[in-house]
């Protein structure tokens, strides 16, 4: 296949970029013990990421009014403290453990990948993380977008199609110079009904090792690479 | 005055970052001594910028839909070749004339005082650019932008108060947590109006010899520097 047409690739973030399940468990798990805290934190972020879809789907189906992916998780995360019995906290605390999606660490390929991505192409994600979010991740791991786009500009989340129609008039390109990148099918799915290109890279470890889904390519994507340092290989870049 | 809970910079950009009109006049001097044309290219440019407030002002008076900066300067352009008698030109060398606002030369103190303020602060735009012209301007300029924020967002121009309170929506700051950049007053005036802090910094030349506007500051700015290197000094960066 051909790409010498393509001049940006945006990228999902949550699991195709960083490692959103380790690093906030390994972030729970530092925040317990400097509270005294016994808790099974692998459950805990299980249960909290269960919220994540249902917030989403609100908003796209407009029974909700535009809500931020930080207020969704800040108001489960205030449910489980109470189930937990983990009183005692401070505001600041819980807004700490609440901006853990802040702090998440890339995979190993991820920022070598994108830096060498970034020679060539525009790079932008194109995450549902609300936009500062995404901006403070950027700094916290050292990931070198050239530009940040996020459901927050949209006011919708992924797969509506207005996040990533939106994407594609910022960029200001056709659909078929901009290539997706993602671990989840469903998301590639949705770029290509807008004639987007995409790429999938399995992220088995995203959901830790019981995962299930998303172990392989689910539709004849344009691409499918093993992490971004094979994509940067496969683009020429 | 105090800026240790200052989180991000917002940059107004052309005039403030780049020199735009020096830019434009060499790119298109350069592109009329290609095509043997005898032009006074600057009277050319000063014509073309004429269009701007203009097509702007239509947008933020609901009198037109949202209209790109793209579009407002490609139909000027058009009006101008015709004016000028410059025929024959093709539908790509018209665009690539368009695109000159993509091509322009940052003053020589913004890319060593943008990359030093990084250290310390998100820095972002906050232009009446299109996205993709800023993004593309970036990557040409080497301008490190930790995130992009234009009027395309909002689909409103500056002043309009959307803009200045998507930009705050955005970064997920108090507005006093975030610091407006800018070569213009009225921008200042707009932004602190909104509860930004702001910092002036007069570009002499930006309109050519004999600017008579915004030669210094006429209000009361957090900060006024000569330059950008001169401000991360200002601000400990």
């Amino acid at each position: 296949m051909n790409f010498s047409d393509v001049k940006a690739l945006t990228f999902d973030v949550f699991g195709t970029v960083v490692d959103w399940r380790g690093s906030i468990i390994s972030d729970a798990t530092a925040f317990g013990a400097a509270k005294g805290l016994s808790v099974n934190w692998e459950a805990f972020i299980d249960a909290w990421k269960t919220c994540y879809k249902p917030g989403m789907d609100l908003v796209n189906q407009g029974t909700a009014p535009w809500n931020s992916v930080y207020s969704i998780y800040r108001k489960k995360l205030d449910e489980l403290f109470l189930e937990y019995n983990i009183t005692g906290l401070t505001e600041a605390e819980k807004d700490h453990f609440n901006r853990a999606w802040e702090r998440l660490n890339p995979w190993p390929d991820s920022v070598p990948g994108i830096t060498r991505l970034k020679q060539k192409f525009i790079v932008s994600t194109l995450s549902n993380s609300d936009f500062g979010c995404m901006v403070n991740m950027a700094k916290n791991a050292g990931l070198p977008w050239d530009c940040v786009i996020t459901a927050e500009i949209a006011k919708r989340y992924k797969p509506d199609p207005k996040v990533y129609l939106t994407a594609i008039e910022l960029l200001g390109y056709r659909p078929e110079q901009i290539l997706m990148v993602a671990a989840h099918n469903y998301d590639l799915a949705h770029a290509a009904s807008h004639g987007m290109r995409t790429a999938f890279l399995p992220r088995p470890a995203e959901y830790g090792p019981g995962q299930t889904t998303d172990l392989e390519a689910e539709g004849d994507w344009d691409i499918v690479s093993d992490n971004l340092e094979e994509l940067a290989e496969a683009l020429g870049a």
